[in-house]
């Protein structure tokens, strides 16, 4: 009930924010459908912790003077204020019983953790896309989700719940390769998924990564490979090692990746003998946060 | 014979420069021994491709007017000028038949190259340490040699000539996380031979760098290792995958490094059940280039 005694339209309309470290994105959400949204480059890198309340406020101006949920890096300490991770096996109800309230209409959601002996893993803010694709059915309740990017997710969901996880810096460490280092000058070309990204998911199915990577360097030195190549090959060789650690012939794998790069891991899974799906991942945020939302209530 | 009718010493004094792209090492050799020697930071790094000629006849007033032989990177394009790469299997009288001569007494020392099927290598300066290791009798006839660093080099030497080697960009790698990135701000403190090197060795072991690099982050996210291991840890992983990659149970390996590099690794070979010989390498460098020097005169 509002204040002045009406009854507000739906129990379910709410603003879910996706704020990732660069990028977020606002949707206003009415019965599980998004009726409006919004995308800018407001990460947590760019937002000061003092500034989120003037952040919030204005997202609701813009979008809805409703509840909301803020999911991602803006509950990191380069966000709003660092909030916990919850331990695997964890599904959307673990999630929701431990949201983080700021104020009674404003929370941020957990991240999951994970430990297996000496390896540990965290994530924070792919939890609702990976356990919203299941939620919506776009994916079975068991099945290996990939989330590229950056810090690339492959995430194991049994009976609806993250059972185990693993993060590679594959994305990072192409970037930093590109950009410093002995091979930053060979690898300014884009990326196709071509010939060469394939011959560099063969040498990465090696998992020999440092020395596959120099071969990239004498390849060239060498004249054995032509430097507009070198780019898609060293994506190959990242990826494809990558993928060879996490799969093996005949495992499925769906994928929550925007196109580009959805079809770069497609095509390192299928040369490595796997199968995979591509996953509408703003479907799966909507469906996971609305269910969020709902457990919560 | 010299213009004036007099007889030389020996002829076999020569000068003979190490020439890396950070630093140089001069020595002037009689029958074998090393007689002087300097070392500076002249480096082809910082060497202006004209200024070779004043930098060797600097070396030539110091050390003394004689033949000299050039190897390392001053063969390189960042060095003096670009010399081949002789093609593996290669021996040092390989290297001593395709000498490139700058002027009658001067020449720059030829790379190795190596190809296997779409994997190639290059390397350029370590032959003459590898080579020499064998000529000198300090490592077997048929062995494998490491040389660690920024880009290290495992070769395999049968019947005193490398057969095939394989660079791995562990040092490179290491100083990027080191540098950029999301793990920098926790590997800022010294690497150790503890208990945290050999934790990562095990995990490098697993060969799934780019996963296990991540691992890093969350424990530290997680209070689960203390950020001051983080640097011993990382180092323990590149190395580990590095030397999983190479060796299996029982193999010998010799190392040419300096001492705190050279029991990183002599750490990892043992936890990895391998043996391994500390190689002096200067020795080893002044045996090849002396070889060289013989077998071209």
């Amino acid at each position: 009930m509002r204040r002045d005694g009406s009854k507000v339209a739906t129990m379910t309309s709410f603003i879910a924010v996706d704020w990732g470290t660069s990028n977020r994105r606002a949707f206003r959400i009415e019965d599980g459908q998004v009726v409006a949204s919004e995308r800018d480059d407001r990460g947590a890198a760019s937002v000061a912790a003092a500034d989120y309340p003037a952040e919030v406020a204005g997202i609701r101006q813009r979008l809805g003077d409703l509840p909301m949920l803020l999911a991602g890096m803006v509950g990191s300490n380069i966000g709003w204020r660092s909030v916990t991770y919850v331990a695997a096996p964890a599904g959307l109800a673990d999630v929701a019983a431990a949201l983080d309230w700021v104020d009674d209409r404003t929370a941020i959601v957990p991240g999951l953790s994970y430990r297996d002996g000496v390896h540990a893993d965290v994530m924070r803010g792919e939890e609702v896309q990976l356990l919203g694709a299941v939620a919506a059915g776009l994916v079975p309740a068991e099945a290996l989700l990939c989330q590229p990017g950056t810090h690339c997710k492959w995430a194991t969901v049994e009976r609806g719940a993250i059972t185990r996880f693993t993060t590679a810096m594959t994305g990072e460490l192409f970037a930093l390769l590109r950009t410093h280092g002995v091979l930053a000058r060979q690898l300014g070309h884009p990326v196709e998924p071509g010939a060469a990204f394939l011959a560099g998911v063969a040498e990465g199915a090696k998992r020999d990564l440092a020395a596959s990577l120099f071969a990239i360097r004498a390849r060239g030195v060498l004249g054995l490979a032509d430097d507009a190549d070198a780019a898609s090959f060293a994506s190959g060789l990242l990826i494809g090692a990558d993928t060879a650690a996490r799969i093996e012939s005949g495992t499925t794998v769906h994928i929550l990746a925007d196109p580009a790069l959805g079809a770069l891991y497609a095509g390192a899974i299928d040369a490595l003998g796997g199968t995979s799906h591509a996953i509408d991942s703003q479907a799966a945020f909507v469906a996971g946060i609305t269910r969020i939302k709902d457990l919560a209530a």
